[in-house]
């Protein structure tokens, strides 16, 4: 397959794909596009974004119980809604999730949740690439499911939800697993001062020395994913860097859940860390546009700091993608936009920009019309 | 004409509209919908959006000079680009912004800026509700054109760029302006800690003291319209608040430019100010969206104040709309989205939502498809 389209140079190219993979990327010729090839000029190609940190059934309960305090949020609307869930549901919701991401361009998400056989399917049906984690609580009884989900087809992750829902046993018998099978971590970390605060009072130090001194960090290190990280010291982000731990920033669901917006993207990202970004579920954040989240988090950084020139827009692609590029030998994960350049893609537009998405070589998502 | 469609609150009704005004809202009758009605069962109906701060020439510099510092994007972006404007361009910048805000559901905005007879034009063109400020620098010399942008059909202001672009002497020429014709001033206020910084080593007050050391809180009062108003001490909040004075958050605007993300917005309400919204202009803002507006500026409140109360999707539609309703008297000044209730609206959806909008009773955007 071969795409005639726009670099963000703005350049006219002829990607050509051969399998999951971009083979060449040329000089469009003057030649007229063969039967079989994409005629995109106009549109701008970019890499697929990457949604590092969400709950895909949740977009079920999009805009349910906006604007509560936390914990009336958790206890009266997401949680007994969660109780209800059912196969079919969770199904439902994850496929239209991966729908609303492929048309907003996200080629890829790593996700937490529950049902993992019925989100493994949606993930499937959709064309999407995914990593879902088993949500963990308490002790880790949900591990025994660890050998069922491992045969989905997906790969997956081990997803202790957080240290204060998961006791010290639970964590190492988490760990434990992740080395066993050869998984990922994947956590919510230091979200809200709450956390922190309770943390200091009932272990005597900080969550990520918590983790650390359950010896996490050392025999997992760059295998875990943690969503959030707002409320850091600078020995938890040295811990962090230092152990090349992935960072999940998810601006848009910080904000609206209140629990901060001082992201410390810059230090982390010296320290060693590998900073990426997130939505979060569509009951916080309302939407899973990964272009959205480019612009708050890259405005976000510029608003506290005070400094229009920290996180150009070059530099939060780049985060949103896994540094990827539109370059022979890379994954032919990417989609087509109608923008013009890439500060109209972060700064000007939204998800609906997103005309085509490919997976692998495929075409996954066309825009109508 | 009568329009089909659904309130806020769900129910379907019909909207009777009469010249520019709604007439009548009643429950959708089972009859069908007549052959001039607009069938828009399926559609919210809400209140037209009303940017309040905008450049909107400045469409045609959007993106120029992204993450700059703030005086390189000035003087080296901006400022030089600005001279080389004509009255076509401005004409060509003006009806795409117009395009764009009617697009994105705001059927009224208040501008200030040059070329304002081409902008007049524009603006009448496009079907658009707009007030032009007459940027006015120095010692007001811009104000010899008073007469004449007074005839252009366009509703005007005084728009005085800023205590630091604008000498004392021309500031009181302003205010004496401004009631000798009976137009409000328009002016930047508060946007950077360095204009407070300035302003107290330059006249050995804070900037809304200085205005009120002038007179002009006294003679002006409620015909102020300050956009930003970011940097504002516990007294500058009372002298707005009493004086009744609009404030225009533009935060979108602010965080790009590092100028700030602390909009005392709930301090200045109770205080008596009237809070607005705005996009500022597309230089900075890089579009003119302003639903994605509304949720930087909910969600804003809500992560720096740690609280998910504030700022719920119902006031933030009020102070995006001037308080305006879909009911008997109101203008019929409204749009039409695809999205099923304001919380989509507000927290999960763009600009790109908005099927069909209206200003003064006349369609004057329509999607395609």
């Amino acid at each position: 397959m071969n795409i005639r389209c726009a670099t963000l140079e703005g350049e006219a190219v002829d990607i050509k794909i051969n399998g999951s993979n971009i083979e060449s990327v040329s000089p469009a010729t003057k030649s007229p596009c063969a039967f079989d090839d994409i005629d995109a000029r106009g549109l701008s190609v970019f890499p697929g974004l990457i949604n590092m940190h969400s709950h895909a059934p949740m977009t079920l309960f999009r805009g349910l119980g906006d604007d509560q305090p936390l914990d009336v949020w958790l206890n009266e609307y997401i949680w007994p809604a969660e109780q209800k869930l059912t196969d079919e549901l969770v199904y439902e919701g994850t496929l239209q999730a991966c729908k609303e991401m492929l048309a907003s361009g996200t080629t890829a998400f790593n996700d937490m949740y529950f049902h993992l056989p019925a989100m493994a399917q949606a993930v499937k049906d959709s064309g999407i690439r995914a990593m879902l984690g088993l949500n963990i609580f308490g002790n880790g009884d949900e591990l025994d499911k660890l050998d069922e989900v491992m045969n989905l087809g997906v790969p997956v992750n081990v997803a202790p939800h957080s240290i204060y829902t998961v006791s010290e046993k639970g964590l190492r018998r988490c760990a434990d697993a992740c080395v066993e099978y050869g998984l990922p971590m994947h956590i919510h970390m230091s979200e809200t001062q709450k956390e922190v605060n309770d943390c200091l009072r009932e272990h005597g130090c900080r969550p990520w020395e918590y983790l650390d001194s359950l010896g996490i960090l050392d025999k997992l290190g760059k295998n875990i994913i943690a969503a959030h990280c707002l409320h850091l010291s600078k020995n938890e982000i040295k811990l962090i860097g230092d152990h090349n731990i992935t960072c999940v920033h998810c601006p848009n669901s910080n904000l609206k859940l209140g629990s901060g917006y001082r992201f410390p993207m810059i230090e982390l990202i010296e320290a060693g860390a590998n900073v990426t970004l997130g939505t979060d579920g569509s009951a916080s954040s309302n939407n899973l546009d990964m272009i959205e989240v480019m612009k708050t988090a890259a405005l976000l950084q510029k608003g506290w700091r005070g400094d229009p020139t920290v996180v150009p827009a070059q530099q939060i692609l780049s985060i949103a993608t896994g540094g990827h590029s539109i370059a022979p030998g890379q994954p032919a994960c990417l989609f087509l936009s109608n923008v013009k350049n890439l500060s109209d893609l972060v700064y000007a537009s939204h998800g609906d920009s997103v005309v085509m998405t490919l997976v692998d070589g495929q075409i996954v998502y066309k825009a109508v019309g």
